[in-house]
This record gives structure tokens, sequence and C-alpha cells, in this order.
């Protein structure tokens, strides 16, 4: 069965933004949203995107096309009418997600997959209480979705095979990169790795070894460019020489364990928030904040298409 | 005082790619290196990597011109001659690392600058019984380092503020991105996020949580993307909506902390190294390997120029 007609709940950024790239393919998308200003911010956010998805290769069809391919609505029932595929963006705290599934039960068919793009919830939690659990599952993206390929695509407990399989090729369609976890975890996996990282960024700020504008550079201007290419795995192999990864760990490993016991475990106390905030005004204070999300897509592009160039990702 | 010649301690990966650097920018550049190989190689890296210096606009003069002004021995005392800085790029072992510092010494006045590459030992650490300790700093690259412009330079206890202010501006003048942390730390401020992310990619790998391939692609194709433009305190300041990063931490604060408390802490004993590197091995076998390194700089140079043109970095 080819998907063509995707119904998104909830049409904020999120939300606008997996709408854009569903529509760029050529898809009838509904957003439902009881926000009557949905539709206009939809539709510019959809307009704003366009560009960088031509640039892309992701635009299968012509703006004027993709926005008579969309519509609006504050209605469950009729956004979900003939739909095939669900994208749910809705507020990420379990007993409005479970609401909002049982809505969405309550006027699709069996077969229709729900893909939530929760990133704080697991699937199994929200199959809880659900009519057909099998169809369900976490399809999470990185904002903005349709710039950042990557989609964790992760089964609960009840999920069906059958559900990852269609997910994952639905995806893969439009030129996303899949990783599907081998079991859940709260935070899937790229927010785990994301928070690692943030933990030592907030103690190298909290305990003065750095200030906010310079842990930032230490990453963009260093390991961050690698990262946009090859994961921490690959990039200690690169680094281990002819020996590769095993030499790297059988003669840097006990360096490496030995950095780790020295990492901080910070809180994010009111001190620690005022001087990463205060840090952070310093930081922007010598930046064109106004025009900060344009220049990331901008870039976020030129990355896409350069690690692809490169035979990197999708 | 312009600093027009340079010695590097060492012509390894790292020294070769310095040496590339220096002469692409019209220095006169001396390796020492006690390996008969070394001539060789160092002409070989530079050569390789000349096109993309070129690309990056960091070659003020021909390949042939750099080829002259490059001079390889194995002799301390002649490749110290007339020098005005000097980049050290020994083995990491405290022990090795203040004999070569000596021998520095012995040959070079009290006013030539010693920046060492070292990843793991602290400009304080090599100042204990050198002759002018206020000379003496960190000067950390990533690999490449002729690529990445990302350098770390960390004073030590005795290092005088002029070497940090002439030092900054001589890499300045390479176009190199500076992160001066405000102390010295183990790994300084770079390596120690890079041990953070690491920590827990090992970590979910050693709980079968993912493969070693979905772990470096949840961070390549998703966060890390972002990473090569802006570092963690920015990125969540974006996602903080209108209220930026205090929004961000006063609301979800909370989450990110049971985040932290939800992180592993792996150890890299027998059975993880097999799984990391049997994990990796699976990877490997989907891509060619003999052309990453290659790919990778070329990605690297394009990554570079996008970040550079959008207003990120230098």
């Amino acid at each position: 069965m080819e998907i063509q007609r995707v119904t998104v709940i909830g049409g904020g950024l999120i939300g606008a933004s997996w709408a854009a790239l569903f529509l760029a393919h050529g898809l009838s998308v509904t957003v439902q949203d009881i926000d009557k200003a949905a539709e206009a911010r939809v539709l510019a956010q959809l307009a704003a995107a366009w560009p960088d998805l031509q640039a892309l290769g992701l635009a299968r069809t012509t703006l004027e096309a993709a926005q008579a391919a969309l519509r609006v609505t504050p209605d469950m029932q009729a956004a979900l009418q003939g739909v095939q595929f669900v994208q749910e963006c809705g507020p990420d705290r379990l007993p409005v997600k479970r609401e909002i599934i049982a809505g969405i039960e309550a006027h699709v068919t069996a077969n229709v997959i729900i893909a939530s793009s929760s990133s704080a919830l697991m699937a199994s939690e929200m199959q809880q209480g659900a009519a057909h659990p099998g169809r369900i599952l976490v399809g999470h993206p990185f904002n903005p979705p349709h710039l950042v390929p990557l989609v964790e695509l992760v089964p609960g407990r009840h999920t069906e095979a059958e559900t990852v399989t269609t997910a994952r090729a639905f995806y893969e369609g439009l030129g996303r990169e899949i990783v599907v976890p081998l079991r859940e975890s709260r935070g899937h996996v790229a927010n785990r790795l994301t928070a690692a990282l943030y933990r030592e960024a907030v103690h190298l700020v909290a305990e003065g070894i750095a200030t906010v504008e310079d842990v930032d550079r230490a990453v963009s201007a260093g390991p961050g460019l690698r990262w946009a290419l090859m994961g921490p795995h690959l990039t200690y192999h690169m680094g281990g020489g002819e020996g590769g990864l095993r030499h790297y760990l059988e003669h840097l490993g006990p360096a490496q364990e030995r950095r780790w016991a020295d990492l901080g475990t910070p809180r994010l106390d009111a001190a620690t928030v005022d001087a990463l905030v205060s840090g952070l005004d310093a930081a922007l204070a010598r930046m064109d904040e106004t025009t900060l999300a344009r220049r990331r897509d901008a870039a976020l592009v030129a990355l896409v298409l350069a690690r692809r160039d490169q035979g990197f990702g999708a």
C-alpha cells in the first residue's frame, strides 16, 4: 500500500515542518489543530521551507500544488477521513498523548499507522489502553524535521513488525535516515547522546572552566564538524590508525575511562541557570540573532548536500 | 613581531598537518623528526592537503614555494635555528614531553613560544622544571589541524599573558578559531565533551539499546549536523522558542536532570570492547573504508565553507 494521505496532529513548529516534507513529496496532508491561526502558520512555514526542500531535491511537486494538497482543520473526524498514516505531534505528556491517541483511534481503521513524534515518551507507554496498540510506534524527528534527516523509529512492546517495516519504507521514501533501537530507552538514542554532551557543557560553565561561548565554539569549530559526518564510534576507529578501533580501545581505553571518571555531574539550580543564561547573552551579543534560524537552515541544507555528495547519509 | 619561522617537533599525522597549514600561509617551516621516512611523508601529506587548503582560501603561496620553504631534519639544534614559534607534537606522556621541552629550550632564546599539541597533558605539568615556563602553553588542535579550525589555547600556571596574546594572534592569522579556557582541566574543553558523548555511545551499545551503526547514525544524521554550526548551549536556546534558554531551563530543566540521571557509566572491559569492535565491523562492511579519510576531508572542506558562508565561525 502506497501511502498518499497523511494526517499531522498538531500544527506547531514540528508538525508544520513534517507537513512541508510530506507535501513536497506530493502527498495529501491534513493538519489537525484547534488553533485558528494554525492554517496561516502552516502555509507560511511551507512557503519558507520550499526553497530548502527544492535545494535538497525533496520537492517533487510545485509549491502551488503543495498548497492545494494541504487542509488544516480543528476537527479530528474530518482530519482523519481516509488517512493512511498519522504523524502525531501533540504535547509530550502521557495523559494528553493517550487522549490524543484515543481520539485518533476513534476515527481510523485498524491498519492506519500512528507514529508519535514524542521525544520524552516511549511507545509502550502510549500503547496502554489503545484499541490497536500494534500500529503505534515512535517516529521521532530532529528539529527541523524537513531538513535534519534523522528519524528514530522506536517500536513499543506491542508494535507489530509490519508497522515498523511500513513506517521505515515510508520515511526512507522521504529521504529520511532511520535508526531503529533494539529496545526502548528514555530519550531513545539521539537525545540520550545530546543529554550526555549537554551535561558536560553545563559542568564546564558551572565550574568556571570555560565560558558558554567557548564551550559552544569548542564543539562547532572542532568535533562537531566531524560529528556531522560520522558518529563517535567511527571517529575513534579513524583515530586508531592502522589498528583501528580495537587498537584505540586497547591502548587508550584506560585513559578514556579516567576521562569519564573526571566528568561532571552538575545540577540545574538557580545559580547555574543564571550563569548559563548570562553566558549565552554575552555570546548572543556578538552575533546577529535575528537571522540565526534562517542562517542555520541555509547552512543545514549545504551540510546535508555535502555529506550526501561524499557518501555519508542518504 | 610577525612570526615567519616555525618549527614543528614530530612529523606524524598531526605534525605534518600543522606543517601544511603553516607552509600554506607562506611561513618557513622546519619539521624535526628522527624518522628517516619523515621527509617523504610530510611532503606527501602537504601535496595531498594542498587542494583542500586552496579550497578553504588558506593557500597564500604555491605548492612549489611551500615545498621549497620546508625543511625536515632529525637534528634538534638545526631544526630550531632562528625559529620564532615551536609547535610541539611529540608523544603525549609527561616524562617524554618534559624531555622534549628541555631539548627545545636548550636551543632557542627565551622569547620563543612553545605551544604543545597535547590533548592529555596540561601546560602547568609541562612547565615544571622548564627554564622559561612563561612561554609554554597548550595549543591543542583537532585532527586534521589544517581542516578543522578549532585550537584550544590553554595557559598553565606560569604562562605569561603575552604568550597567550601572541599565540592567539598567530593562530587567528591562520584562520583558526580559538578557545581559551578560564582554567586548566584534564582534556581541556573539547575532549571532555567528546568523552561525555562517547561514554553514552558506549553505554547504548553495551546495554543492547542500539547497534554501533545506529548510534553513529543517530549522531551524524541528527544532532551532529547542528553541532557543526552551533554548540549545545545555543542549540537549547533556539529550542526554547520566544523565551530562549531561560524558558527552556525553567520548564525542561527538571526533565533534563532526570535524563542525566538515567545516563550510563559503562566500563571498557573485554566484552564491551568486543561488542564495540564487532558492531563497528558490521558498519564498515556497508561502507567504502578505503576512501573514507579522503571523503571525510572533502566533506569537511564543504562544511567549513558552508558554516563560514552563513556567518558561523571564521
